[in-house]
């Protein structure tokens, strides 16, 4: 039975655990107010940052870029986007701190106390394509209780590529079907079935804001689908 | 002030945060009551198991042996002990499970509730030669609330290597000099404080034993030195 083969669920974060849209739109309302930006909507500059991600990844996966941290990912597509946006007049610490935005996202309410419940039967650990001080540092932000860090950085290859998921199972020790990736995305959960993962789908149907069209309906080929992580913990035994 | 530079404080973890010697040596006892195996006295199988230790990992460090994590040298160590031993009868289920022993060490009393309140205050994460699954399986089973687990096997060079002690510098996102080893072993924390990292010392006198000899004495080039993790805290201002 799935729930007895299962030693550890790997988590998806940004999107998944955490409201990135919500979090770095109060943090760019806040350094609006101190810094009397007026003219931005800061939801729509949380999407536009948010927009390169997956664009900044790709040049690594090319090979244009050398392997880079999502920190400093974020960074260089941040210098252009205050230029693109007009704001001017911030200082390097500014800068530095508005950045580290990403470390201070905000969860969706059922992460921390779904996250305990299954913490009690299973190893819990994130699996994202954001670095390991910036999941550290979030982890003590939203009261994440994970039991292990891993990141595409350990594996130097971001999702969706095989790296990142082999890495995830070779290091925690385990097969990969003991291992169960949990996502609120289908690419994510596609690309660890293909290596062997189980896959967990929790929807976050307000990811990208109240009007935005997402993907909720569930897979044949998906082994779990929860509506929150209680769900998921009470669907996984714990 | 050194408690307002420091961010964050890794930890030896064998002898510094958990007694191996008395987990081994209890894993070792409910062993030979279950098989019968009654000539072996287990505190000395303990000594002698971690005394493979070092000399494996500089098998690794010479490049005799490709790299090799703790569990698996631990295990190539076990065989050779059962032998020399006259252990016999042992199933390998059940080689594995003692091999996992290293998994299952206890915590010294006061290093639950020390890094509980180091936590509040400070990023605290493993950086031992232990490798990634066997740290957090011991973390699970001893109750010790890391932020990060640590490895030199993410830096694929064992302690006192200088890449291992980089490696956490450098994955943290920190300056060496925010980041304090702590350690019960003076090797380990000079071989930090040559890479610029802060240092702590916490003496374990009955690491090996209530009749070893251990070097607890102070040094002038030591930054703090504590009796035990709640000390530490309160010296650290957590």
């Amino acid at each position: 039975m799935l729930i007895n083969e299962v030693k550890a669920l790997v988590f998806d974060v940004f999107g998944t655990v955490v409201d990135w849209r919500g979090s770095i739109t109060r943090e760019g309302r806040a350094l609006g107010k101190r810094k009397r930006i007026e003219h931005v909507d800061w939801a729509e500059f949380a999407d536009a940052w948010r927009g390169t991600y997956g664009p900044s990844m790709n040049r690594v996966r090319r090979g244009e870029l050398a392997w880079t941290r999502i920190d400093d990912l974020h960074r260089m597509a941040l210098e252009d986007l205050l230029t693109q946006y007009g704001i001017e007049g911030l200082s390097e610490d500014e800068k530095d701190h508005f950045n580290r935005a990403w470390h201070r996202l905000d969860p969706w309410p059922d992460s921390p106390p779904g996250l305990t419940r299954l913490k009690t039967r299973y190893v819990i650990a994130t699996l994202s394509n954001g670095n390991v001080a910036l999941l550290t540092n979030m982890a003590k932000w939203a009261g994440l209780p994970w039991d292990c860090i891993l990141s595409a950085e350990l594996a130097r290859h971001y999702k969706p590529d095989p790296e990142a998921y082999l890495m995830a199972a070779d290091i925690l020790g385990l097969e990969t079907s003991e291992v169960m990736m949990t996502a609120a995305h289908k690419g994510d959960l596609k690309a660890a079935r293909a290596q062997g993962l189980r896959t967990a789908f929790v929807p976050r149907p307000f990811e990208r804001g109240p009007r935005a069209q997402i993907d909720t309906s569930p897979e044949d080929w998906i082994d779990v689908v929860a509506t929150d992580f209680e769900d998921l913990a009470q669907k996984m035994g714990a």
